[in-house]
């Protein structure tokens, strides 16, 4: 194989209860990419649509985390990355994340698969440093693995991937608002009550319980977060109004994708899915915020070839 | 149904990451009860063998939470209680919530089973109450439903049955000194940092899915407390040098059991719970402190009928 295209996937993180380690994987809102092998070594990044991004490898995320693996591979050849960019930076639902699954995903294939997934989120890992100055999992493990997806731990690394209930839908609204990431994490507390923590720790245990018995009822009643929610929810205009009409439409639960501004729902079912779409659109179509809206079924491929 | 006689077991609360939350049932260790049916109403509890504890209705633990359901059922009967108490109280293995636990399972079976296990939860959480001045169910569900349980909220109260893996044992040791229920939660932060927090939701919700996959190598390194040990442990004599030994010994984990001073180790298999089991016993006997050890399978059933 010389050359390969590549849908990279949106993801949303945290996930209410789960901050920082929960996870899961859209399917109708991803970038693209194309990649060339070359006989010339070296990595290039020949064409980026849709976005204004850097093409210096150094400054790319996408290039940092191809960087990476190529450091470790040290291939006989070279590769030339094309970056379709549908998804938008700093939306929170995992941008930089899938430039850094995509580019790693997409050589590793070319070089015959000579790393396992937990290996790639490792150099993906690099890239998501460049964009959010730490090096976290929590977007990138669900774009690489599909579904849903628990980090257990960064350093050993370890995901858990957790089932997926046949029939949950995710609607995504995008506020077209930037939030800095530094004012998202500077705006949460240093310490929280132990009584709250438990409630968050007694909630992701039962989200997990819910993922792995398909209970939707008990999925909706986990789909709380008491930690991070009361303070980013104020950076994001009309989360109260979104959310509020998002469970009067029969969403399981709604909350802030990653560190917003874009905000998700978990639906049973695509009707309600819908409903809950028409609903959030009506309210910030009164706004005179741009926005963008997708209903989607939840990705359990993750990354994958076109 | 006339009378009954029932085995009403220990448990361990919290299990390292699942403070407040957590739960498991114990098959070796437990107090028995019999229950009479008299025709003269009212509640008596007519024998009480193995601890000295009060006769008092209002004042004994199986009397509270009996009365508790009696109150609500009003059967035109009443019942006398005998309780031949194992666990000895203030051990950290859940001797009240046996106690709360039996005398309203038995009544209930007395009465043709009115109640599911989650009203009898409700009842005998009055009883707990008056053993630990708050209301939970951490050692209650566990006892009632067996296996391992996670509490996900107490009102409106839900207990989630989680599976347990097959060949597990669980190791108690327990010195024979006291810790005052207001000292083991004086000690406690009312505030801890988020950093720990996280880590102790990863690790619940990668415990509730490595019971779901089986995965003992999991569950091990699930099994790790970063909230709440670090205090209390400080009120175990040996404590580090117990947990050291049942590590080396091949123990899953090893942590507090409810407030202490029991601690409990999870084990794969009952040969590597017997080398943990020889190897604490060894720390212990080298000190002046009295100490009781069980080996025990975990228990599916809960309280039951003998």
């Amino acid at each position: 194989m010389e050359h390969i295209k590549l849908f990279s996937p949106a993801t949303v993180a945290n996930v209410s209860c789960g901050f920082d380690v929960l996870g899961f994987c859209l399917d109708s809102i991803g970038d693209e990419m194309v990649i060339k092998k070359t006989k010339e070594k070296g990595l290039k990044i020949t064409k980026i649509v849709g976005f204004d991004l850097p093409f210096e490898i150094e400054k790319n995320v996408a290039g940092v985390s191809a960087l990476a693996l190529l450091e470790d591979a040290k291939p006989d050849c070279g590769f030339e990355i094309e970056i379709y960019k549908r998804i938008k930076p700093g939306s929170g639902i995992g941008s930089s994340s899938a430039s850094a699954v995509g580019s790693v995903f997409g050589i590793n294939e070319l070089l015959g698969r000579p790393y396992n997934k937990l290996e790639l989120t490792y150099f993906a890992m690099k890239g998501e440093a460049l964009a959010s100055q730490c090096e976290h999992a929590d977007n990138i493990a669900p774009a690489l693995f599909g579904g849903f997806t628990l980090v257990k731990s960064v350093a050993p690394l370890k995901v858990l991937q957790l089932p997926t209930p046949k029939n949950l839908f995710a609607v995504i609204i995008h506020p077209q608002i930037e939030i800095k990431t530094s004012e998202a994490r500077a705006i949460l507390p240093d310490a929280i009550p132990l009584k709250n923590a438990i409630t968050q720790w007694s909630n992701v245990g039962s989200f997990v319980h819910a993922l792995h018995t398909s209970d939707y009822d008990l999925l909706s009643q986990s789909l709380q977060d008491v930690v991070v929610e009361p303070y980013r929810s104020q950076l994001i205009p009309h989360y109260q109004n979104v959310k509020e009409a998002a469970l009067k439409q029969g969403a399981l639960g709604c909350g802030i994708s990653g560190s917003g501004p874009s905000i998700f729902s978990l639906c049973h079912g695509e009707k309600v899915a819908q409903n809950v779409a028409s609903a959030i659109k009506n309210i910030y179509s009164q706004t005179n915020i741009a926005f963008e809206i997708y209903v989607s079924r939840i990705n359990t491929k993750g990354v994958n070839i076109l």
